[in-house]
This record gives C-alpha cells, structure tokens and sequence, in this order.
C-alpha cells in the first residue's frame, strides 16, 4: 500500500490569474515541480468605472516570475474572454500555443494585427490529441458552445488528472461538426479524476440548455412570416453557426446575404477559409450591391447586438451608418440576449430603430452557449472527480455550482471555491489553498498599457462627475509678488455664460485669499495653492453643492 | 344633427411635456380654451452620459408662457416619476395641487424639505371625488399600484372625457384597502369616453399581473425555511404593502423589525401615521437596539435593493455600515427586481453579499406594479375609449399598447403614439398632431438646476475618457515675448510618474512649437493657443492613441 516518495509529496498548484469572482480575463496556472502550463489568456472588458479604458488583462507577473518554468498556453476555445490578452501577455513570455483549428484561425488574425505573426509560436490540435509538455500532458475532448472548436481539457500531471471544461453546453444536435464528446468524459471519468473545473455561467438556471439548432427553426419562421421585408439580423460575430443557420435560411428563401461590420466581415473570412462556414455560391454581396436587389430579396447580417455605440447596427439606428438606411418596411432581428450591463443600450437602440418605423423583432431568438443546471450535472456524473472547482464566473455564479455539487453528495471539503490569485495545491491526500500569488487588472487604454491605474481613474471620475477649475497666478521669482492672475479657467463645471456671477464672485474670493496672503507675506507656494485649493473649493460647494477638482498653478518669471 | 358651434370647435389640446418615450419624468398638459390642468409633475433619473446629474426635471417652459390658464396640479400617486419635479415646477407655477390622502403625505414630506410647506397649497382628495377647476371636472379612481392611494383620473373637458390610468394593476386581493374599482371604468365607458391614455410600462409582458398577496405566500416560506438565520429584506420604500407583508411575517414568526435606510424610514413613518400600515406593538426596534435580541428574533427591512452605492444594504454588502455586520448565518432577501440599467450594481451586491457568507435570494420576491397585456386588454373593454393614447414608456412600450389596441379592433388613425411635445388636438370629430411645444431635460445638479447643459456634459465625458492637459505659460505684455513656461499639467492622462519620458517629449514638442511660433514673431493669442493644442495633440494621439482635453493659458505681465 505504500505509494512511492514521489507520489507521496508531489503535489499540483492550481492558480487562477483570473476568471475567478468575475467574468471574463480567464487564464489559469497549472504548476508541477519546474513545469508550468497556462489555460486560456483572455481579457475582460472594463467595469463601470473604469472610465475611458478600452480593455482589462491579467496581471502575469506570476508567470514573469516563473518564466523558465512556463512551456506553453492552451486555449479552449476563440472568445475574447480566453484569448484576448494574447498579443500582450505573449509579447512577455513567448511559449508556444495550443488549440484547436478555429481557435487558432482567430487567434492568428490578433496576432497578426499586432504584427507578432512571426514571432509566436502556434500549435493546431485535434480533438483526442496528446500533447505533452513538460511533466504535463494535455488532451484535447471536443465539446459544444456558442462558438465552434470548443475543447474542454484533460491535464494529466504526476499528482492526477484534471478536467477542465472550458465553456461549453451539451448540444446533442449541434449545427456543424459532433456534439459533445460524452463517451470521452466518461471514460476518462472511469480512470479516476483528481478534479473537475466545470464552467459555473449558467449554474443559476435549473434544466437543460436549448440546442443552438432550436434557433433555426424560430430564424426560419421569421423568414416565413416576413417574406415581404428586407430583413436585418444582429448577431455576435463569433457564433459561426447562428450565422450559418442565417445563410440557410437566406438560401432557402432566395436572399442575397450583405455582412455588416468589422468582426463579423473577419470571423467569417476565417470561419468560411477553413471550412467552418458553408456559403452557397454567390449568395454574399457587398452592402454596396444591396440596391441592386429588391429588399425583400435581401437579408443584412450585423454586429451591434449588444447595443455597443461604435458597432453598425447602432450607426444604423442613429441614422450614420454611410451605406444602410432604416425603412419603415424593414425586419430587424435581434438573434441575441443582453449581457448583464448592456440592457441599457440595447434598448436604446430598439428603440431608435421602431422610431423609424422597423418592425423589432428581440425576444427568443437566442440560445445560450453555457451548460445549465441538469448538464452540470451530467458532466458531473460522467466525470465523478474526488474534488470539484467551479470556475468562470462571478462568485454568486461558482456558489450556485458549488450547490450544485452538494446536491450531488459532494462535502464541502471536497468543493473549492478560488480566488484569482489563490494557489490551490491538490493531490488525493487533499486539497488546500496554501497561498496567494499577485493578481491583478491591467488597464490598457489606447497604446498605454498598465499607464493608467487607480490614481487616475480616481481623478477621470471626479473629472467626470463636477469638472475642474484651474487656478493660474504668476509670481514675481524672489519676491513671491503677485504679477498677473489668479486666472480661472474651467471645464466641465457649468456652463460659464449662464454662471457669470457665479464665477464673478469666485474671482472675488481668490482675490481676497491672495491679499490676505501677501499681507502676510506667505511666499510658500505649497501653502498658497493650499488656500487657494481651500477658499475656492469652499466657496463652490456653498454655492453649487459640487466638489470639482481644483488645480492651482503658479508660473514664476 | 347639427351640433351647436362650441361643440363643433372646440378642441381638448392633449400636451404631454414628459414622460413619453422614456421611463420617468411624467406631467401632461390638458388645455381646453383658456384653461389648463396638469397631470403629474414627475422626475427622471439621469442617463448613463449625463455625468455627475444628480436628476432631470421637465422643461416647463410651455406652462410658464401660459401661466395664467394654469389651474391645478392633478397627481395620480406618489412615485419619483410622478410628483419628483412638484418642488422646482411649483416655485415657478404656484397653483394647488391634488391628490388622494398618502400621495398628498409623501408630497408634503418633500415640499418640507424644499422649506414650501407654507407657499403651496395641497388638497386631498378622495375616490369618487369631483373637482371643478376651469373648465375641466376630474374624478379620482380607485386602482392598484405598487404604492398605495394610487388613482386614475376620468377628466371631464367639454370635448369629451379623458380617462388617464395613472400606473396601475388590476389586484383583486390588494394587501390593503380595495381592488380597483373596474365597475367605475365601466360606467365611465357606458357614458361614452373620448381617449384612454394607459400604462404601458408592462404592455410588452403577456398574460395578467400577479396580486401583491402572492408575495406575502413566498416571504412566509422564506420566514418558515430560515427560523434559525437573522433576516435582512431590501425592497422599494414606498411599496408600503409589502412592508406591511414583511411585518406580518415578522409577527407571525415572533420577530422584531429594525427600519434602515433613510426614505424607508421616512415612508414608514408616513403611512403609519397617516393609517396605511399597521404596525403591532412594540414590532419596531431601532437598529441600535438588534444586539439586544438574538438574530433569529429579528429581520431588518432596509433600501438598497437597486444596488444604489449609498444606500444601506451597499454599506452593509461593503462593510461600512456602521450599524449592521453581515454575518455568515445571514439571510438575505432582495424583494425586487432590478430597473433596467440596475442589472450590474445590484449583482455586485448580490456578490459582495455572498463572499460575506450570507445566503441571498434575490429571485421571485417580488411583483410588478404595472399591468401586463391582458389587464390592459381588460381595462380597454371597460372604457370603451374613441382613441386610444399609449402612455409611460419608452417608444417600444408604447408600440407594445399600440399592437395590443389594434388587436382589440382599433384602427391605426385611433391610436396615437405621441412624443413629448406634440400638441394633440381632439373631439368627438377626430384627433390630430397640430403642433408642437418646448419641452426638454432640465438636469439637477447639486443646487445647480439648468446651470449644466450639453456643452458641460460633453467636457465630462471628455474629461472621463482621456483627461486633461493644461499648459500654462506666461507672456510679456507689449512684446509677446515667452517669460515662463510652457509648463504641463495633467490630471486623468496617465499616472505622471511612470509616465516621465513621455511628459518630458511632450515638453519638447511644446518647447519646439513656441521656439516655431517665436521665429514667425506670432504673438496672436488665439493663434499660439491653437498651435500649442495642434502640436500637443497631434503628439499624445501618436503615442497614446488618446485625445485628452487640453487647455492653453497664457498669463500675461
């Protein structure tokens, strides 16, 4: 019964960088002895207030850290949530990457665009594939989502095997390609695993999630019952098979297809190159040629479903979209849910679109692309690991997986709810978190990246909410007299020609402040901008009940 | 058949001034001759880009041109959107208002806050009740709401009757006072009803609005579930019903109720004293007093259910309330479901809730207040109306009532979906769009009302997205030539210190540009400020990709 020394001590660190306790920036560190392999390197897109960032990476100083040790990522699938800091975090540690064909189609086009084409390594995988890497090895077991080329992984390491699903649904009828590889799970279910990381999204919704080819049929009856209208259909870029689903229906109605908007052009330029996407000849046009057709021949398939300001759909709704104007006779389809936060904008822009006379059509024309309560339980059957670990999504969302598993006779002791940052070590004498590493949101914002942290957020929001007044003064070098000003200037604050009084009366107080000052001969500049920053900022809350920021500046000549 | 010629001219001007393709800010104009009643006089919330607007209060530019014709306030129950803008309409219209016995209440608590308790003046009035004023007579109903005292008003012009639903729900078993009193509706119908303007808040949802007493089944099996936890309920203040529910839960189980949060606490006073809660002895305890009793013998009933940051179930999610800790054996119930918009602050909570180790339940706790489709249906067939006029609610609710009226037989030219603005003209002989008045967004921010405009609100949203550069430098007079500077400043840009070389480049390109300027003897202010911004930002778009304001000052001396 005595195991080996090996066997005994060898313990495997599970880390999240993130992913944990949000949605989103998915990257997870898998450490044995002197390997380290990484899952998924995704971003997340910045919160409420993170004004003005365009996007949010992990923080790998972990990784930089260990950089001998890190042989390579492997990601699960091509969402922005799993591979979008690629181009960032590769330019710091530059491992080879693994995927799946698709996964790797779109991934090459980021990299590309970040001209690191020829300096990353990629590795395409098929599903049942072995790749091993260091003390590691890693199989590839096809699943389903709302993307294609989903994989969920199995990671052998000395210390046992873990599971990781990626996200993923079980979709029996997929659209393209095999349904979840079932039989897989459970196989590898019966060799005994250590752990299952199993996507917690949909852990709030009870049954079974719908088969993406359910929407088909509801995108076939709108086809039906609007033969008459041009129909427009808003979709994310990324779910190739809805739109597929679309295409087909255009065919079997006989509609010209228009693509509109960056990312859907792109993904479906990958998708249909390497097979992914069947397009009937000619059956795409440019927008350009949408004139030439009669609207009811005509379908538009478009970005913007979530309501995003720049996308077409809403260029459309507002009436700036260069090439596609809104008739009062067109069918537009919403083929999408909001994302929590986006419930706003995408009303807005149904809004603005039935202002113009369209008929909107956005409820029950989606599926989701995560597992739901019964599915969870089904991975969870077929897999039976000694310990489970929810993972992508926020903390209610791992809580309702962690009940999950308690329905299914799981102790608490054997159910693991991380936080990004936690080192997990797990063997099956037990697992425990024995430590934290550093975490953390990296802000990039244009070209800066990680330039912009809390200080200036902090500043961008007060900016935000009241404005600024900036104070100028010119003093005399020496003396410390008062040459010119104080000056204000302010932005953001109010509206200056209806508030001149307002502003009349504060230049007053500024003047007032800067006599009392040299009458007694305080030079110190600290101490003036002080008592400016003072009077000033007292004089505006008992006026206006605003607190905006104030800059004094002094110039010396 | 020759009416007379007052019959024949005489036209009911129909003026919503808010409220109708948006969510809030509900006041309607009703003009008959030289009379004019107004009906509501609500607020809004501020949109996500109207930046540091604390709230948004109608222009009522039209009703101050027309001072003279305007009789009376007429407001159909106490919510925000109904009676918010009453203090700052009524210093500039000092007309009476009326209303029924608790909106009246809620209306002099914030009339006392404004110091206008004495200037304006307030009757109640009761269902069934007539008030003669000008030429209109308005008779108060009995309906449902999601706060008690609520009213449809049937207004009686010589065009015709106008019966206005107020927001309503049809409750056959209201927790308090009576179910609306649909007969009336009917009577009213059988006299013959010129215009139905209905809530159309709900006209998107099928199928009949549950009663309010259906809540008080699942609060009594959430009190039954946790005998062992201490329980902390968020809901709406002034849904006092529901109060009212908790409270009888709270008996029931032998409990004793903390109040938190500073409307719940006003609006509980209120109704209590004015007989809309019953309250049994001793049941209230103030917060002070909970460690005084053990948790399972207390629940707490607090605001914040929207996820307000200020609010005290934020402060106690976040660990700054002062009073109340949350504990691991906490249970914690959302009674309410998130406004639009609200989605993401309130999952935040819910989160922050659970990392504490708090059970939170946070889904069917709750009822509409507004009438779905086959209510609205319901009242339709009661009132028989000549036209029908969708009210509250943006474009896509009022579209909504629009297809539901045209099922019931409307024809298009009988509905009439209006704008904010639009001068409806109608009588017995048709309805028509004829004109239209100022109306607008009046935003509040802190004393401030009006001050702040477009102009500032865009400075914000630039100030949230990139920051500021401020560039100073001081010029002799006379000579124009360059005694001090340019000097930089920023604030939002990016954090200054690991930003150094960029700055000091930024430096040199300003220090360049003058040297160019100086060269070409430019000494025009407006010249030098314009090529300082150009070349500045001209740079900072090169390196950054971001376009932050910035600010030319010139001192002279």
């Amino acid at each position: 019964m005595k195991k080996t020394e090996k066997q005994n001590t060898g313990k495997l660190k599970i880390i999240p960088l993130g992913g944990l306790e949000q949605i989103g920036m998915n990257i997870t560190a898998f450490e044995y002895e002197d390997s380290i392999i990484v899952v998924d390197c995704g971003l997340s897109f910045p919160e409420d207030d993170m004004l003005g960032i365009d996007l949010v990476i992990p923080d790998i100083t972990y990784l930089k850290e260990n950089i001998d040790k890190v042989k390579g990522f492997f990601i699960t699938h091509g969402h922005e949530d799993h591979i979008g800091a690629i181009p960032y975090v590769l330019k710091e540690i530059n491992v080879p990457i693994y995927a799946t064909k698709l996964t790797i189609g779109i991934i090459d086009r980021k990299l590309e665009e970040h001209g690191m084409l020829k300096t990353v390594k990629r590795k395409v995988v098929k599903y049942g594939q072995h790749i091993n890497l260091g003390c590691f090895r890693v199989e590839f077991i096809k699943t389903n989502h709302s993307i294609q080329d989903a994989a969920a992984l199995a990671i052998y390491s000395p210390a046992g095997i873990v599971v990781h699903t990626g996200d993923f649904k079980v979709d029996y009828t997929p659209v393209f390609g095999d349904a979840i590889d079932l039989a897989r799970f459970g196989e590898i279910g019966k060799k005994g695993v250590l752990a299952l990381m199993c996507d917690s999204t949909n852990a709030e919704r009870p049954g079974f999630t719908q088969s993406e080819k359910s929407v088909g049929k509801v995108l076939d009856g709108i086809f039906e019952d609007h033969r008459k209208n041009r129909i427009i259909i808003a979709t994310f870029a990324s779910n190739v098979d809805r739109v597929q689903q679309i295409i087909n229906c255009a065919e079997k109605y006989g509609r010209k297809v228009a693509i509109e908007g960056r990312s859907m052009v792109n993904i479906i330029s990958i998708a249909s190159e390497l097979g992914y996407l069947s397009l009937p000849d000619n059956i795409l046009i440019d927008v350009e040629q949408l004139r030439s057709y009669p609207d009811e021949q005509t379908v538009i398939i478009t970005t913007g479903s979530q309501g995003e300001s720049m996308a077409a759909l809403s260029r459309m709704a507002n009436g700036t979209h260069r090439k596609v104007s809104i008739k009062p006779n067109d069918t537009i389809v919403f083929s999408s849910n909001p994302i929590p936060g986006n419930e706003k904008s995408v009303t807005g822009i149904i809004n603005e679109l039935m202002m113009k006379g369209a008929d909107v059509i956005f409820q029950d024309v989606h599926v989701s692309g995560h597992a739901c309560q019964e599915d969870i339980k089904l991975i969870y059957s077929l897999v039976n690991p000694k310990y489970a670990i929810p993972v992508h999504g926020e903390y209610k969302h791992l809580v309702a997986q962690a009940k999950i598993a308690e329905q299914l006779g799981y102790d608490t002791d054997h159910i693991k709810i991380l936080s990004s940052g936690d080192v997990l070590e797990i063997n099956e004498d037990g697992a425990k978190v024995t430590g934290r590493v550093h975490v953390g949101n990296v802000m990039v914002d244009g070209l800066g990246v990680g330039d912009v942290g809390n200080i200036v957020l902090r500043d961008r929001q007060r900016l935000a909410e009241d404005g600024i007044i900036i104070v100028v003064m010119t003093l005399e070098a020496g003396s410390g007299q008062l040459l010119a000003g104080p000056d204000i200037v302010s932005r953001g604050f109010v509206y200056v020609r209806n508030s001149e009084s307002l502003m009349d009366e504060a230049k007053c107080v500024l003047d007032d402040t800067m006599e009392r000052l040299t009458d007694n001969n305080v030079t110190d500049w600290g101490k003036i901008k002080t008592e400016v920053k003072d009077a000033l900022g007292d004089f505006v809350w008992k006026e206006t009940k605003r607190r905006p920021m104030i800059i004094p500046i002094i110039m010396e000549v």
